[in-house]
């Protein structure tokens, strides 16, 4: 056990002599009586892009699902396992949340690889590129477009991903069919890790736009 | 944009105001350096385990994977897309981190629903059903045991699986390779999400080890 | 007598030049009015788990019953001789204890023979082998669980076999009336001898709580 | 849990406060390391005469079996379970204890009861009857005598029963056999309650003398 890092064991004690001293009546009750977040976010694995820490969120608030580059892949019940379904299907089905969010960020390293024209393979089983192809057919196009920089091409298939996925998520039946009773409503959000700033998908245009800070 | 929950969204200014404040400068050389998290968490989609929170972690630190029940699938490079093992080769290989820790806790509903004999699906597509039979060897051998009481199961059950984990990391080449030189640690710990108690798998013996908050 | 252990004679003569001189009246009237214990402990003749010591008791509190494994066997009424039938009778029909602890721990050594497969007899009359056979189903049961840990195997049987002898008990006619009358109750409790942690046993669930030294 | 007795919750913490403060490293190695206690104690039940506080031990000395009225059963291989044989079984050819303390006392209630001419069965299982037939050769020799006191009587069986005991115990071929070799040796004691004072039995005359406190 001593080779636990460091810097954790720290973190955790601070967490227990700070936070979780004033929370600690709400942790024994969401023990005993289960959780009931009311959001699912799909968010990156990103070290810079956590969402309880950008929506200052309680524990019990948010159930999250964190993958590379926040994707939520098409319907697919082949039988075979699908981590980000079944969180999916967890979410909506028996905890009943309200609301999903689906988060990005900028400079996300998964979004980067896939742009990457002459991106290797990390290893033999290239898992990322294997992953990273549920974007692929925006990501060609982005690749393919000469006239943007890199960061407007980025930050274009950050949002593009988002918006796929947003897709995705209605190919779910359960999603579909609680989202047009108004039972579950779905929302993009991306995360600037610059500078903070949160823009918000407009649902209807999808476009996103800055929330400011202040008002909102 | 009325719609985003604005729960969310005060949590969103309260960052802004707040911590964020604390962290500007860290966000923005995170932003333009990159990220160099030192370690990969595997945990689970639990609102009420977040490793952000129980580490009291900045901004840059954890690399987080989360999926129902904190699981890592074995080594299995077949063309197909895989989340977690996306998010493993991507660590390890791209963000080079040193540590991996799996990090289970307590009333996980996943691992409840493994040893759920009357258990349905939750859609048609099944995939808890699915995805949780990454444990199902162990769980059958547990829901066997009539001596034992639902919370022993269920809490032998979790560190049964965390076990299993670490065991299927050990798969990845990739993983193996940098353990054996030296360059990358594994370790298990499991979250008591009742009264905030942290148990740290002993690498030798595996069994799960009640970390003291004051010492350690 | 010159070979009567010389620790012991040290001990007994501390005892009186201190606990003793403290307790000299207490012991004087226990000797004329007799014994009032409140409290039966069934424990383990384990040199490390003295129920005296653990509760911090003064003489005339505790009436103490030690075998190995803290066992009650079922009742019997064969006419053959049974040592822990005769003490639980004294002290419910006689005594009139209020409360039955029974008291298990951490690495006891008759929990460990009858998980070994390959136990041998320690003598021709394998007293230890037939006296655990009191746990013997619950044993089988936990020795061909392949996934949990030989500490994980440990720690269930010591906690089933406190639930067994609690079981046992109320197979007791007089433990069995006295308890529906309201007039006994019995507990159920399980000491870490590595960390001297208190684990006490819910009346409902019968899972094993720890007990936090400062609070209770 | 809000039911354990809070005499012995508060008796634990001042355990946790005090002794096992001052202990806690001994706990851990005994833990660490297994128990190696050098006697093993045949005591009563009785809530005065707890082997642990007469001689001042310390966790890791004393291996104690207690029942009512101290005996040791003879030897008998029949295929049932016999619990202070086990105790015994485990002592000597398990722990390799070096003494065997068999260690009575003064006002014992199953000698009482041994001596009562009138005694009804504490239950229909007669328990404690059958248990004290262990001893009722001397008993009744002992209840015929009219010319000496009750309290006398009592003394002197009490003093009997030991001496019984210590030659059961020579019924067993491992303790014979152990110390025959010089590798065990056997005592007897008897504590009077009243007044602290402890009587070794001499090994030729099996006289119990009475120990004078400051020397021995």
């Amino acid at each position: 056990m001593s080779s636990f890092p460091s810097t954790l064991l720290s973190g955790y004690r601070n967490f227990m002599s700070g936070r979780y001293v004033d929370q600690r009546e709400r942790y024994r009750v969401l023990a005993e009586q289960g959780q009931k977040p009311h959001t699912l976010v799909v968010a990156c694995c990103d070290s810079r892009a956590a969402p309880e820490m950008i929506f200052d969120a309680d524990p019990g608030e948010l159930f999250v699902v964190r993958n590379v580059a926040n994707m939520v892949p098409p319907y697919e019940p082949d039988g075979q396992y699908h981590s980000t379904s079944a969180a999916l299907e967890f979410a909506v089905q028996a905890l009943r949340v309200r609301d999903i969010i689906v988060m990005g960020h900028g400079r996300c390293g998964g979004i980067r690889a896939a742009l990457d024209p002459n991106a290797e393979p990390l290893s033999p089983g290239d898992f990322i590129g294997k992953w990273m192809n549920l974007v692929a057919p925006a990501a060609e196009q982005i690749q393919g477009n000469s006239v943007m920089t890199a960061v407007e091409r980025q930050t274009a298939l950050e949002r593009i991903s988002i918006r796929n996925s947003i897709s995705n998520l209605r190919t779910f039946p359960c999603v579909k069919i609680l989202e047009e009773r108004g039972k579950l409503r779905i929302h993009g959000a991306w995360f600037d890790i610059s500078n903070g700033e949160l823009w918000l998908m407009d649902p209807q245009t999808r476009d996103f736009v800055r929330l400011d800070g202040q008002d909102g």
